[in-house]
Protein backbone atom coordinates (compact mmCIF):
# COMPACT_ATOMS: atom_id res chain seq x y z
CA UNK A 1 0.00 0.00 0.00
CA UNK A 2 1.01 3.48 -1.08
CA UNK A 3 0.78 6.79 0.63
CA UNK A 4 -1.68 7.80 -1.55
CA UNK A 5 -3.95 4.65 -1.81
CA UNK A 6 -7.09 5.07 0.33
CA UNK A 7 -7.28 3.75 3.50
CA UNK A 8 -10.52 2.09 3.75
CA UNK A 9 -10.29 0.83 0.48
CA UNK A 10 -7.88 -0.74 1.77
CA UNK A 11 -9.35 -2.15 4.51
CA UNK A 12 -11.96 -3.10 2.38
CA UNK A 13 -9.97 -4.93 -0.26
CA UNK A 14 -7.93 -6.92 2.49
CA UNK A 15 -11.53 -7.98 3.89
CA UNK A 16 -12.38 -9.46 0.72
CA UNK A 17 -9.21 -11.06 -0.15
CA UNK A 18 -9.02 -12.70 3.26
CA UNK A 19 -13.33 -13.66 2.73
CA UNK A 20 -11.84 -15.40 -1.22
CA UNK A 21 -14.79 -12.64 -2.48
CA UNK A 22 -15.12 -10.46 -5.64
CA UNK A 23 -16.35 -6.93 -5.85
CA UNK A 24 -18.00 -4.98 -9.06
CA UNK A 25 -19.50 -1.26 -8.89
CA UNK A 26 -22.72 1.36 -10.46
CA UNK A 27 -21.84 4.36 -10.33
CA UNK A 28 -24.26 7.61 -10.57
CA UNK A 29 -22.92 10.84 -8.93
CA UNK A 30 -19.41 9.46 -8.26
CA UNK A 31 -18.54 8.54 -11.95
CA UNK A 32 -16.25 6.66 -11.10
CA UNK A 33 -14.59 8.45 -8.04
CA UNK A 34 -15.33 4.53 -5.98
CA UNK A 35 -13.71 2.34 -8.44
CA UNK A 36 -10.78 5.07 -8.49
CA UNK A 37 -10.27 4.60 -4.59
CA UNK A 38 -10.58 1.00 -4.92
CA UNK A 39 -7.49 0.82 -7.45
CA UNK A 40 -5.70 3.20 -5.58
CA UNK A 41 -4.52 -0.35 -3.52
CA UNK A 42 -2.12 -2.04 -5.00
CA UNK A 43 -3.66 -5.71 -5.54
CA UNK A 44 -7.14 -4.57 -5.91
CA UNK A 45 -6.96 -6.59 -9.30
CA UNK A 46 -7.07 -9.63 -7.10
CA UNK A 47 -10.89 -9.00 -5.90
CA UNK A 48 -12.24 -5.57 -8.14
CA UNK A 49 -13.24 -6.97 -11.19
CA UNK A 50 -15.03 -3.44 -12.30
CA UNK A 51 -18.16 -2.03 -13.11
CA UNK A 52 -20.17 0.43 -14.52
CA UNK A 53 -20.15 4.50 -14.82
CA UNK A 54 -23.74 4.99 -15.25
CA UNK A 55 -23.73 8.31 -15.01
CA UNK A 56 -26.67 9.30 -18.07
CA UNK A 57 -30.08 8.25 -16.56
CA UNK A 58 -29.87 6.05 -20.10
CA UNK A 59 -26.92 4.06 -19.14
CA UNK A 60 -27.99 2.46 -15.86
CA UNK A 61 -29.80 0.09 -18.50
CA UNK A 62 -27.11 0.05 -20.86
CA UNK A 63 -24.20 -0.49 -18.47
CA UNK A 64 -25.99 -1.96 -15.79
CA UNK A 65 -29.16 -3.84 -17.02
CA UNK A 66 -31.84 -1.43 -14.72
CA UNK A 67 -34.97 -1.72 -16.14
CA UNK A 68 -36.36 0.45 -18.07
CA UNK A 69 -39.78 0.61 -16.33
CA UNK A 70 -37.89 1.42 -12.77
CA UNK A 71 -36.32 4.39 -13.94
CA UNK A 72 -39.39 5.50 -15.45
CA UNK A 73 -41.76 4.27 -12.09
CA UNK A 74 -39.43 5.82 -9.74
CA UNK A 75 -36.77 7.48 -11.00
CA UNK A 76 -33.32 7.90 -10.74
CA UNK A 77 -32.53 8.35 -7.96
CA UNK A 78 -34.57 5.28 -5.52
CA UNK A 79 -34.34 2.60 -3.91
CA UNK A 80 -35.24 0.36 -6.42
CA UNK A 81 -32.81 1.87 -8.86
CA UNK A 82 -30.05 1.38 -6.91
CA UNK A 83 -30.84 -1.59 -6.08
CA UNK A 84 -31.18 -2.46 -9.76
CA UNK A 85 -27.85 -0.96 -10.46
CA UNK A 86 -26.37 -3.12 -7.75
CA UNK A 87 -28.07 -6.57 -8.89
CA UNK A 88 -27.49 -5.59 -12.60
CA UNK A 89 -23.78 -5.21 -12.52
CA UNK A 90 -23.07 -8.14 -10.11
CA UNK A 91 -24.72 -10.12 -12.27
CA UNK A 92 -23.05 -8.65 -15.11
CA UNK A 93 -19.27 -9.30 -14.27
CA UNK A 94 -20.26 -12.18 -12.36
CA UNK A 95 -18.88 -10.51 -9.07
CA UNK A 96 -20.06 -12.04 -5.87
CA UNK A 97 -20.76 -7.91 -4.24
CA UNK A 98 -21.54 -5.07 -5.97
CA UNK A 99 -22.52 -1.48 -4.96
CA UNK A 100 -24.47 0.78 -6.41
CA UNK A 101 -24.64 4.45 -6.40
CA UNK A 102 -27.00 7.44 -7.28
CA UNK A 103 -28.18 10.78 -5.99
CA UNK A 104 -27.48 14.31 -6.48
CA UNK A 105 -24.10 15.83 -6.06
CA UNK A 106 -25.44 19.11 -6.46
CA UNK A 107 -25.19 22.32 -7.09
CA UNK A 108 -29.18 22.09 -8.43
CA UNK A 109 -31.53 19.41 -7.60
CA UNK A 110 -32.57 16.93 -9.28
CA UNK A 111 -36.02 15.05 -9.75
CA UNK A 112 -36.88 16.88 -7.18
CA UNK A 113 -34.29 15.88 -4.59
CA UNK A 114 -32.13 18.41 -3.08
CA UNK A 115 -28.05 18.17 -3.45
CA UNK A 116 -26.80 16.02 -0.93
CA UNK A 117 -29.91 12.86 -1.23
CA UNK A 118 -28.03 10.00 -1.97
CA UNK A 119 -29.00 6.34 -2.00
CA UNK A 120 -26.84 3.51 -1.98
CA UNK A 121 -27.58 -0.27 -2.56
CA UNK A 122 -25.22 -3.28 -2.11
CA UNK A 123 -25.91 -6.84 -3.79
CA UNK A 124 -24.37 -10.46 -2.87
CA UNK A 125 -25.94 -13.85 -3.61
CA UNK A 126 -28.51 -13.82 -1.11
CA UNK A 127 -30.14 -10.26 -0.88
CA UNK A 128 -30.17 -6.65 -1.70
CA UNK A 129 -30.80 -3.80 0.48
CA UNK A 130 -30.11 0.06 -0.21
CA UNK A 131 -29.86 3.38 2.54
CA UNK A 132 -30.73 6.38 1.58
CA UNK A 133 -28.42 9.41 3.13
CA UNK A 134 -28.96 13.16 2.92
CA UNK A 135 -25.30 14.45 2.85
CA UNK A 136 -24.16 17.87 3.46
CA UNK A 137 -21.72 20.08 1.34
CA UNK A 138 -21.16 20.98 -2.05
CA UNK A 139 -20.47 18.70 -4.79
CA UNK A 140 -16.80 17.63 -4.09
CA UNK A 141 -18.67 16.78 -0.13
CA UNK A 142 -21.47 14.94 -1.15
CA UNK A 143 -19.39 12.92 -4.10
CA UNK A 144 -16.43 12.32 -1.32
CA UNK A 145 -18.95 11.47 1.22
CA UNK A 146 -20.95 9.01 -1.07
CA UNK A 147 -17.40 6.90 -1.41
CA UNK A 148 -16.86 6.44 1.94
CA UNK A 149 -20.53 5.65 2.55
CA UNK A 150 -20.80 3.20 0.02
CA UNK A 151 -17.16 1.54 1.08
CA UNK A 152 -18.37 1.60 4.53
CA UNK A 153 -21.84 -0.02 3.72
CA UNK A 154 -19.78 -3.06 1.83
CA UNK A 155 -17.73 -3.44 5.57
CA UNK A 156 -20.98 -3.97 7.24
CA UNK A 157 -21.87 -5.67 4.95
CA UNK A 158 -19.37 -8.54 4.93
CA UNK A 159 -19.15 -8.41 9.21
CA UNK A 160 -22.73 -9.44 8.84
CA UNK A 161 -22.16 -12.21 7.02
CA UNK B 1 -17.40 25.36 -12.04
CA UNK B 2 -16.33 24.89 -8.50
CA UNK B 3 -12.75 25.03 -6.87
CA UNK B 4 -12.55 21.07 -6.77
CA UNK B 5 -13.55 20.81 -10.59
CA UNK B 6 -10.81 19.43 -12.87
CA UNK B 7 -9.39 22.13 -14.82
CA UNK B 8 -8.35 20.01 -18.10
CA UNK B 9 -12.01 18.09 -17.56
CA UNK B 10 -13.29 21.28 -17.18
CA UNK B 11 -11.86 22.42 -20.74
CA UNK B 12 -12.83 19.27 -22.24
CA UNK B 13 -16.46 19.53 -21.04
CA UNK B 14 -16.50 23.05 -22.38
CA UNK B 15 -15.40 22.11 -25.87
CA UNK B 16 -17.82 18.81 -25.93
CA UNK B 17 -20.80 21.12 -24.88
CA UNK B 18 -20.08 24.04 -27.34
CA UNK B 19 -19.85 21.14 -30.57
CA UNK B 20 -22.65 19.38 -29.21
CA UNK B 21 -20.94 16.36 -29.04
CA UNK B 22 -21.40 13.42 -25.79
CA UNK B 23 -18.68 11.53 -24.70
CA UNK B 24 -17.88 8.05 -23.01
CA UNK B 25 -15.12 6.21 -21.02
CA UNK B 26 -13.80 2.79 -20.95
CA UNK B 27 -10.71 2.65 -18.07
CA UNK B 28 -8.66 -0.02 -17.29
CA UNK B 29 -5.62 0.52 -14.99
CA UNK B 30 -7.21 4.46 -13.71
CA UNK B 31 -10.12 2.66 -12.49
CA UNK B 32 -12.30 5.00 -12.99
CA UNK B 33 -10.34 8.14 -12.60
CA UNK B 34 -10.89 9.92 -15.81
CA UNK B 35 -14.54 9.52 -15.13
CA UNK B 36 -14.26 11.28 -11.88
CA UNK B 37 -12.11 13.82 -13.12
CA UNK B 38 -15.05 14.50 -16.19
CA UNK B 39 -17.73 14.35 -13.52
CA UNK B 40 -16.17 16.69 -11.41
CA UNK B 41 -17.10 19.66 -13.67
CA UNK B 42 -20.90 20.96 -12.55
CA UNK B 43 -23.59 20.53 -15.46
CA UNK B 44 -21.10 17.40 -17.04
CA UNK B 45 -24.12 15.86 -17.20
CA UNK B 46 -24.70 17.81 -20.09
CA UNK B 47 -22.14 15.71 -22.43
CA UNK B 48 -20.47 13.07 -20.54
CA UNK B 49 -23.23 9.88 -20.95
CA UNK B 50 -20.81 7.56 -18.25
CA UNK B 51 -18.16 4.25 -19.35
CA UNK B 52 -16.78 1.14 -18.34
CA UNK B 53 -14.64 0.40 -15.50
CA UNK B 54 -12.91 -2.85 -17.12
CA UNK B 55 -9.58 -3.54 -14.61
CA UNK B 56 -9.73 -7.59 -14.63
CA UNK B 57 -9.34 -8.54 -17.77
CA UNK B 58 -12.39 -10.12 -18.82
CA UNK B 59 -14.51 -7.13 -18.07
CA UNK B 60 -12.84 -5.81 -21.39
CA UNK B 61 -15.04 -8.32 -23.00
CA UNK B 62 -18.00 -7.91 -20.44
CA UNK B 63 -18.10 -4.36 -20.04
CA UNK B 64 -16.78 -2.50 -23.52
CA UNK B 65 -17.42 -5.44 -26.08
CA UNK B 66 -14.10 -6.58 -26.46
CA UNK B 67 -13.12 -9.85 -28.73
CA UNK B 68 -11.61 -12.24 -26.48
CA UNK B 69 -9.87 -13.17 -29.46
CA UNK B 70 -8.04 -9.95 -29.67
CA UNK B 71 -7.17 -9.95 -25.98
CA UNK B 72 -5.58 -13.12 -26.40
CA UNK B 73 -3.62 -12.62 -29.20
CA UNK B 74 -2.30 -9.03 -28.01
CA UNK B 75 -2.47 -8.94 -24.85
CA UNK B 76 -4.77 -6.60 -22.56
CA UNK B 77 -1.90 -3.73 -23.14
CA UNK B 78 -1.72 -2.90 -26.44
CA UNK B 79 -2.92 -0.98 -29.52
CA UNK B 80 -5.50 -3.56 -30.65
CA UNK B 81 -6.94 -4.00 -27.07
CA UNK B 82 -7.37 -0.21 -26.36
CA UNK B 83 -8.59 0.65 -29.47
CA UNK B 84 -11.24 -2.04 -29.36
CA UNK B 85 -12.35 -0.88 -25.61
CA UNK B 86 -12.81 3.04 -27.19
CA UNK B 87 -14.86 1.46 -30.28
CA UNK B 88 -16.72 -0.76 -28.34
CA UNK B 89 -17.52 1.32 -25.46
CA UNK B 90 -18.75 3.94 -27.82
CA UNK B 91 -21.11 1.86 -29.55
CA UNK B 92 -22.62 0.41 -26.38
CA UNK B 93 -23.45 4.01 -25.10
CA UNK B 94 -23.89 5.89 -28.57
CA UNK B 95 -21.74 8.56 -27.79
CA UNK B 96 -20.16 10.12 -30.42
CA UNK B 97 -16.34 10.43 -28.94
CA UNK B 98 -14.66 7.62 -26.51
CA UNK B 99 -11.53 7.46 -24.74
CA UNK B 100 -9.75 3.81 -23.34
CA UNK B 101 -6.92 3.25 -21.12
CA UNK B 102 -4.93 0.16 -20.41
CA UNK B 103 -1.63 -0.20 -19.14
CA UNK B 104 0.36 -1.08 -16.20
CA UNK B 105 0.38 1.20 -13.20
CA UNK B 106 2.40 -0.82 -11.35
CA UNK B 107 3.74 -1.43 -8.73
CA UNK B 108 4.50 -4.92 -10.99
CA UNK B 109 5.14 -5.66 -14.00
CA UNK B 110 2.23 -7.00 -15.77
CA UNK B 111 2.12 -9.33 -19.08
CA UNK B 112 5.85 -8.48 -19.59
CA UNK B 113 5.29 -4.71 -19.84
CA UNK B 114 7.40 -2.44 -17.27
CA UNK B 115 4.86 0.13 -14.97
CA UNK B 116 4.12 3.05 -16.70
CA UNK B 117 3.84 1.39 -19.85
CA UNK B 118 0.13 2.65 -21.34
CA UNK B 119 -1.96 2.94 -24.38
CA UNK B 120 -4.78 5.59 -24.48
CA UNK B 121 -7.36 5.30 -27.57
CA UNK B 122 -9.94 7.06 -28.78
CA UNK B 123 -12.57 6.31 -31.68
CA UNK B 124 -15.35 8.90 -32.80
CA UNK B 125 -17.82 8.03 -35.71
CA UNK B 126 -15.13 8.03 -37.86
CA UNK B 127 -11.89 6.54 -37.37
CA UNK B 128 -9.88 5.14 -34.30
CA UNK B 129 -6.33 5.67 -33.03
CA UNK B 130 -4.29 4.86 -30.21
CA UNK B 131 -0.69 6.23 -28.65
CA UNK B 132 1.97 4.32 -26.64
CA UNK B 133 2.91 6.08 -23.41
CA UNK B 134 5.94 5.27 -21.32
CA UNK B 135 5.33 7.10 -18.05
CA UNK B 136 7.40 7.47 -14.86
CA UNK B 137 6.74 7.63 -10.53
CA UNK B 138 4.74 5.47 -8.72
CA UNK B 139 1.38 3.97 -9.28
CA UNK B 140 -0.28 6.99 -8.04
CA UNK B 141 1.70 9.42 -10.97
CA UNK B 142 0.96 6.57 -13.62
CA UNK B 143 -2.50 7.03 -13.32
CA UNK B 144 -2.72 10.73 -12.62
CA UNK B 145 -0.41 11.09 -16.31
CA UNK B 146 -2.92 8.41 -17.52
CA UNK B 147 -5.89 10.68 -16.58
CA UNK B 148 -4.16 13.77 -18.21
CA UNK B 149 -2.81 12.07 -21.68
CA UNK B 150 -6.55 10.56 -22.23
CA UNK B 151 -7.91 14.06 -21.50
CA UNK B 152 -4.82 15.61 -23.76
CA UNK B 153 -5.84 13.35 -26.59
CA UNK B 154 -9.49 13.91 -26.53
CA UNK B 155 -8.70 17.70 -26.85
CA UNK B 156 -6.18 17.02 -29.06
CA UNK B 157 -8.84 14.96 -31.67
CA UNK B 158 -11.63 17.60 -31.10
CA UNK B 159 -9.02 20.21 -32.21
CA UNK B 160 -8.25 17.90 -35.35
CA UNK B 161 -11.93 17.50 -36.63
Amino acid sequence: MTADADPLAARLIARLRSAGLTLATSESLTGGLIGAALTSVPGASEVYLGGAIAYATAMKTALSGVDPDVLERYGAVSSETVTAMATGIRLITGADWAVAVSGVAGPTEQEGHPPGTVWIGIADERSSRAQRCAFTGDRAAVRSQTVAGALGMLLTGLQDR
